[in-house]
């Protein structure tokens, strides 16, 4: 059963998914379901011996392309509608063991391409409204499958978060006539003291209002809304610092670093929001090696966020695991 | 070093507090900082061999009665301000391996009296705009002391997830002319298939809108704004069907149920929330015994929650556990 109900306390929709409730979980390499399919063997949801990238739609989705009829009738309190959207999986490689930062920059380039294709494509649906791309890695963010992926999910409305971020957008805009994300980066490239890494055309960089610990945006310098506006150069750019940025993640405390990779494009449902600036998000829970950041009390009943790192440290820290990977890079090994 | 520094994308302060990483992180029973002193033994913070509920500061506080100076200067993008504000503890009992839904209604009542007269002391203090009484309960939590707690907290501004909620109320007393928690009331016992438990002053149920596995509010018939406002009939209601939830919870899986408790006040700003009505919220993360909620890339990152529960199926659930120990006990066991 899925359905959407409307919380007339928060204003927002929360999407019920029972049927996700028996999903895989953690199942063994030898029964992922995102490895190519072995011939001869049990196929897998990719039915071939070999890809590059691979996007289906997820089997276990909380919003469907024919959505179900909801469980209970709404009221004009409480108003219900369908879970109509999209929710398809992204494999990144057909490395089991591998990752997305592990990945060579060319294979990147083919994630990023995937990434902007889909949310063109789902975009393009009339029930969509906003296409989301993301990530969560690690048990420690509850993923259920080991195999390097990511997700894209396509909601019928704008959800809260970005809804937020476009407000806070058009009154930047209206009020200064520029757009909020352009001055952040200039402002964060001017004091230099949160940057990770400055290329060309990206700026990667600790949030001067990180909410997470180690949390990093990677934006770029142009003022564009979606990843399918991106030129060669700068999808060339980018892979190269993601891969910075996810190696220089897993360097920081010795082990594959859960995290959640959230890209905030434009809506999908028109040109009304030109003042929104592309940029990618990274959140990782911990905040030490053995210790992980909770949405407690404060987060969670409150909405008010305690962050127990320091954004100028995690930087400082993240520039200089950057940094010295290039170097050994630098010296061929 | 600690500071509210402004996220001008999402236009909510985070709160900076670095002293906490070494906090007290699961001392053994012996080095219980929450238990009573024990003459001739090392002082906890409880100088006094017993006590029945005891309040006093945080030793590790995100917010602080004397802020110290901002690690950081602000700017007119990213203003800073100091993390003025208070930060308590409220020990439960002195009984190390008790719980707020194992005390007796009677000492409930008095742990419901300090949450009282601590809202109204700390939000006497000129700097809080907003008191917010809640607990982290269970590792799964992030609980770093597991001897029973709640905690209260004192921001200087109305926390992100309650101003929404005021704003939800002015709302529709604008549009309708009543309460939208009343008016929710009403349509929740008239329905009746999420109902937990229906008192003469208190109605326990899950949302028709939860967004937790297990989700449960607890809210006054009366419309009230305080707790400081109920009466001794709806105190003592309050402790019993508090006490019938935690042990509903607690039987739901076998073991002792993580939850966030989050009680939701008006602001101590002044008496400008009339449309706001006093209630009660618990979210357990437990989806099954052996499977937690996380807040992953659909909730951190796009704020949309799912919900792999289905509220009529949870509440059921929990009635039936409610009347079961109702049983219980009028058989004398």
């Amino acid at each position: 059963m899925s359905e959407l109900r409307w919380n007339a306390q928060l204003r927002e929709w929360v999407i019920t998914a029972t049927n996700r409730q028996d999903r895989t979980f953690l199942p063994g390499r030898e029964a992922c379901p995102l490895c190519p399919s072995r011939p001869g063997g049990v196929a897998t949801e990719i039915d071939r011996p070999d890809f590059e990238v691979a996007a289906f739609e997820n089997r276990f989705p909380s919003l469907h392309r024919q959505p179900p009829a909801p469980a209970v009738e709404g009221t004009l309190l409480t108003p219900v509608a369908p879970s109509a959207g999209a929710c398809e999986v992204i494999v990144y490689t057909p490395d089991h063991d591998g990752s997305l930062g592990g990945a060579t920059p060319v294979q990147i380039e083919k994630v990023i391409a995937v990434w902007a294709h889909r949310t063109l494509d789902i975009g393009s649906r009339p029930e969509i409204a906003y296409v989301f791309v993301f990530e969560n890695r690690g048990e420690a963010i509850g993923v259920t499958l080991d195999h390097p992926h990511g997700q894209i999910y396509g909601y019928p409305h704008v959800p809260p978060l970005i809804a937020i971020e476009l407000a806070s957008g058009e009154a930047h805009a209206a009020g200064h006539g520029t757009c909020l994300w352009c001055d952040l980066l200039a402002q964060e490239e001017r004091d230099g003291r949160r940057l990770v890494a400055a290329g060309r055309h990206w700026l990667v960089g600790v949030p001067f209002f990180a909410r997470w610990p180690y949390e990093v945006h990677v934006t770029p310098r142009r003022h564009l809304g979606w990843l399918h506006q991106l030129d060669g150069d700068e999808v060339a750019e980018l892979a190269v610092l993601l891969r910075d940025l996810l190696g220089a993640y897993d360097l920081l405390f010795g082990f594959p670093l859960p995290y959640v990779m959230a890209i905030h494009q434009r809506p999908t449902d028109g040109d009304a929001h030109r003042s929104y600036h592309l940029h990618l998000e990274f959140y990782p829970p911990n905040r030490a090696a053995d210790r992980l950041k909770y949405l407690a009390g404060s987060e969670a009943g409150a909405g008010a966020v305690i962050n127990d790192t320091l954004p100028e440290a995690t930087a400082a820290r993240l520039r200089e695991l950057v940094a010295g990977q290039r170097a050994e890079r630098g010296r061929g090994t």
